[in-house]
């Protein structure tokens, strides 16, 4: 993993006149209202296979047209794809049989798949693989925001496979979106969400059902949830359609990060039935120092 | 558990002149703050075994003077114990030998242990068992805030034991605080603190641990977290001097939670395990009611 420095080649178009942009979720739809707001793009041609997520997009000028993906790559210079990740291999074969010389990026929260479906297409160089760690619990173009990206990191993955210009294109994108760039291969992106956001979704999804199952015998168990209850099942809101995909992705690893979080909870489990405090006060002292971790960050 | 609908019984007197908080923790400094903001009381005296914690205190005007709590009972009409649970039967046995006629009540998140341990206390009536639902990540009289306790739940434990103008003072109070007051017995609190709070403790620490443990091989994992990830370790902030204790009063029913935690947790492994995407599907579409819930709530 390493920060990038890299300059902007001053040939780059300084817009990109006509974007497509493939799935009008909150990523996409996110994306479409920044890119135009900056002025870097002029027009933004939506695709989605969902036909009321476009004419949300179209009402609510996230999109300026509401096309086919076919019509539509004719029509761009810069297609970006914001679907959900179990369907970016056959959207991104099919836009780069199309393809000369378009950027292609997508925004796929999982990456070894995705980069190893096109790693022999001979229009490779057009694509970058790119995640912006940005989201929140809602989903679908309603929930697209202007204040996105801002002060995350965006992730491009095999950065040494895109052409040149289509790198620096990317770059330039998330660089406006005021995000940092980070670079790593797949395998290590793949690994590092599985511990800072897939696993994290599974367990607020979890504790969400603990708690919901309990509530169908006590229907006045949540008066007593405070604010803190509610950020730690905030995650449990997320679209099942966006995170099956996800966590098939990425099911090893996630398989693998989920076992250590199942034997440091038995850890706490052993603590309690042993009555050993002095350890769990070890475990809790530990694990504060997520603190100074994340105030890092801020 | 149900709402409570008593009536102010109108010789209660309107303020207590002189308050004494024992424990100049978040709760107690956020209940000195907002009583002597309210006008309920004049002067607060402040009892807190960390001679550090009442100095601060006094140095920010939560309280008026730092007292020991012998010379504190004799001056008060009313006198609120916010100290770590284990804390609260020794001091609550204490205070209630040397007092006849003053209004107690105390804050902390166990009721069962409490009320047991004064249940043949001759001054019992003089006592009101109470919770209120509200806490932030933060510890320390330097986290109070007067912007606290507003639209939670207080719950009131074996209301039926405390004296009627000891109990209507507690009413008044908490509602003076902005808070809605329910009244349980302390199994059922304990039992649904456990499910609400104290789990999503246990889960937020643990998750921040196989976060940290991972950071020791990877430094830069925790430049890819988002907001989502934040929001699910931010109890995993909490004090052990204030959660231990917790755990520990509560360790049977919290046991009991976790083990079923435990088990949702493999429901969703197995479904990785198995390729079960249909499942998968399902767990995070019923986790998912978790919204309609919460926004009941706010």
């Amino acid at each position: 993993m390493k920060e990038n420095n890299m300059t902007y080649d001053s040939i780059l178009p300084q817009i990109w006149p006509v974007t497509t942009v493939v799935g009008l979720g909150l990523i996409g739809g996110s994306v479409a209202l920044r890119l135009k707001e900056l002025g870097l793009t002029n027009q933004v041609l939506g695709v989605d296979a969902n036909e009321e997520h476009g004419k949300i997009a179209l009402d609510s000028a996230i999109i300026d047209e509401y096309v086919s993906l076919d019509e539509a790559i004719s029509h761009s210079q810069l297609i970006i794809i914001a679907t959900p990740v179990n369907s970016i291999p056959g959207i991104l074969s099919n836009v780069l049989n199309k393809t000369d010389r378009q950027v292609i990026i997508d925004m796929g929260s999982t990456k070894a798949g995705i980069c190893q479906s096109v790693l022999l297409h001979p229009a490779r160089g057009r694509f970058v693989a790119a995640h912006p760690m940005w989201g929140t619990e809602f989903s679908g173009p309603a929930a697209a925001t202007t204040q996105s990206f801002i002060g995350k990191a965006a992730i491009i993955c095999e950065a040494e496979k895109s052409d040149p210009d289509a790198l620096q294109s990317a770059i330039r994108i998330f660089s406006a979106l005021g995000m940092h760039i980070l670079t790593m291969n797949p395998e290590e992106h793949d690994l590092h969400t599985a511990y800072v956001s897939h696993l994290a979704h599974i367990t607020s999804f979890a504790l969400a059902n603990t708690v919901l199952e309990k509530e169908k015998e006590e229907k006045a168990i949540f008066e007593l949830a405070s604010a803190g209850f509610e950020s730690a099942v905030r995650l449990a809101k997320s679209n099942p359609d966006t995170w099956v995909p996800i966590f098939r992705e990425n099911k090893d690893y996630l398989l693998d990060v989920l076992n250590e979080h199942m034997s440091q909870l038995r850890k706490f489990k052993s603590c309690l039935e042993k009555d050993n405090w002095d350890y769990l006060h070890e475990l809790i002292t530990e694990s504060n120092q997520i603190k100074k971790v994340l105030d890092r960050q801020n």
